[in-house]
């Protein structure tokens, strides 16, 4: 009997990838500093063209200078966002995965709390706004 | 050039329908006490099979005492969940139609209002819970 | 190595737990008639000033006698109110918790089946509205 | 006929509010500095108690300077977890006017632009991360 | 103490079944071309009712040719929008039944990969759609 | 005063694109065979890298032949994975142009019906495992 809840695709062993596959483990790992690749990135790179074009966008948006790229935003802003949204959608793993981040970025867990504490308010507001039905506000333009 | 947004089928006109789509339009005019047929029935009559499907479930839950079934449920409760998923969704037609029914139903705008105000509530919690990662309570059994 | 799927934070101890968490503990346990504090609120302790929003909100909601205030729901609507939100969700801790608390009240099976059946059609029929790009039903004025 | 989509409850007026919902009219102009009340405001203020509860939490975690509280987030972060979260339901309501405090806040089209990209990346990795049923990385401990 | 996260209900067995439920039962197997009956049916089992709608309904939908139905899509396509939609809404018992359904029909892990890239992308671009608030272009019609 | 629910940034006209965009503007019109660039990428071209990195990414799952990859699903399948998440989540834009691309490839209303019928009744089953926390089943090895 399998057992249950593993994953569908078998994750791809870092010793065992070669070609396309190693070189992004190897890049996730350094881009990341890292020493292991994250089980998601495994689960990816039994796709290899879908794990290059997942983390080529991951790469070009949450790690901007690794990218050769600006970003207006911090690294701790673009976790934030990432964290309320798996929060938002109840992702255990990407809870787990973006909570992590965050710590090894500095952030405490009274922050962790603060970024939780608002992604659930706008939970609730955003039910509240579509269960009554509420209109656009008319706003005055900005330029 | 076509309107935007109008509906993904042409709306089956009452006057049209004929056979199993009238037959079902009569039930749902009858047992819904109203004297028109609405625009979701309307949707699924392109597809009488579907229309069959899920009206018969609907009628089925939402309106026992017609389909010959018990409920343990009164009419007002079953609504109220009709109305909480729906604003949990965002499906402002749904929304709406549930806003409708519960009005019909002698619910005043405090009491929707109520609803709205847990339905929102328990939203935020949901993200709370699922963003801390918080394990199920060990609880003693109830029975 | 920590174990996997713990809670972000430490979980605040009832024994551990001082001055404002200790009274709002206290006062969820009196409030809600159970012996224990549930994982929920341990978490949330970690961030006093949210326990305290939290709490109150869901105190004025779901325990309004409690709160002196006077609601137009009973409590087993409310409760179903939270395990629809829930179930709509996905929060394992939240479908859980409110499953529990439903069985309190006097629920039994086949009621919360009924309000599982219920929520779940409604989840269905949002898909479907939402899919077919249905637009409101003009209704009669009700009042 | 009632015309399409209207809010569920009659908006409350600035002008026709006494009391306590008064008291907090006020207090979110002056918090939020805008010379008006948001629709989704004189909703909620159908149910004063309601619209207090949302009230001071919103007040307390989005304006923490006015609720005299420290807060480890900037008003941008704030907000811009606000719109992550309203993206990701999707509530229309909630995102235009989210978008609007972001101008207001200084937020140029870019870095809003930006925000979304990061939004919409992380309600991908969800999905796939869902879909993959992939287990959460056995994480060295942080502390 | 009971365990954590089991079943809400006491999953009906099949030994234990009788009438009504039984002959689901046996057409689930039959159907399905399976020799166990999935926990999702024994849970639904406890309520004949509702077991039989939903089972009525999947039946004509999923198995057509069983409901002597016709359908524009084959298997594979029909259990591929199954599992697009669990993964989106991050439903881990679902997810886990459909794979295991298109592995069945002898989907192999790369397409698989793909059925969840696309299912991801399309969460991205739904993101994207709402948090911009971008207006349905005014299309030609095709008819 | 504005006039509410326009896009959050200025839609990049056709016209006036230049450089990568243009490129990419010109792809999009070849790549899907229409002769207008559609709303979502002239938002998304407020932001050019991230014009790229969708259209890049989109291109490669949506439309493999032109993006020299090769697709285990055929181009209707795909579109059907769009359609059904897109339902799924309620996102209007996204619903509308999902459901012109499938009619563009043939796909008649009675199709799209029983697309529909399918996502919604998954919609519904996903609540329903999820409400009543129902297990994984233990299945057999399938290789």
């Amino acid at each position: 009997m399998n057992t249950v809840r593993q994953a569908t695709v078998r994750l791809v062993d870092e010793q065992g990838a070669g070609g396309k596959v190693r070189e992004i483990f190897d890049d996730i790992k350094r881009t990341k500093n890292i020493d292991f690749v994250p089980n998601f990135w495994r689960a990816l790179a039994t796709h290899p063209d879908q794990l290059e074009l997942v983390w080529r966008q991951l790469k070009a948006l949450m790690h901007p200078e690794a990218a050769g790229r600006q970003s207006k935003l911090d690294a701790k802003t673009r976790e934030t966002i990432a964290l309320a949204v798996s929060a938002t959608n109840g992702c255990a793993y990407c809870v787990n995965s973006h909570t992590a981040a965050l710590k090894k970025l500095g952030v405490d867990g009274e922050t962790l709390g603060e970024i939780l504490a608002i992604a659930g308010l706008f939970n609730q507001t955003n039910a509240l706004a579509d269960g009554y039905q509420i209109e656009p506000d008319v706003l005055p333009p900005l330029e």
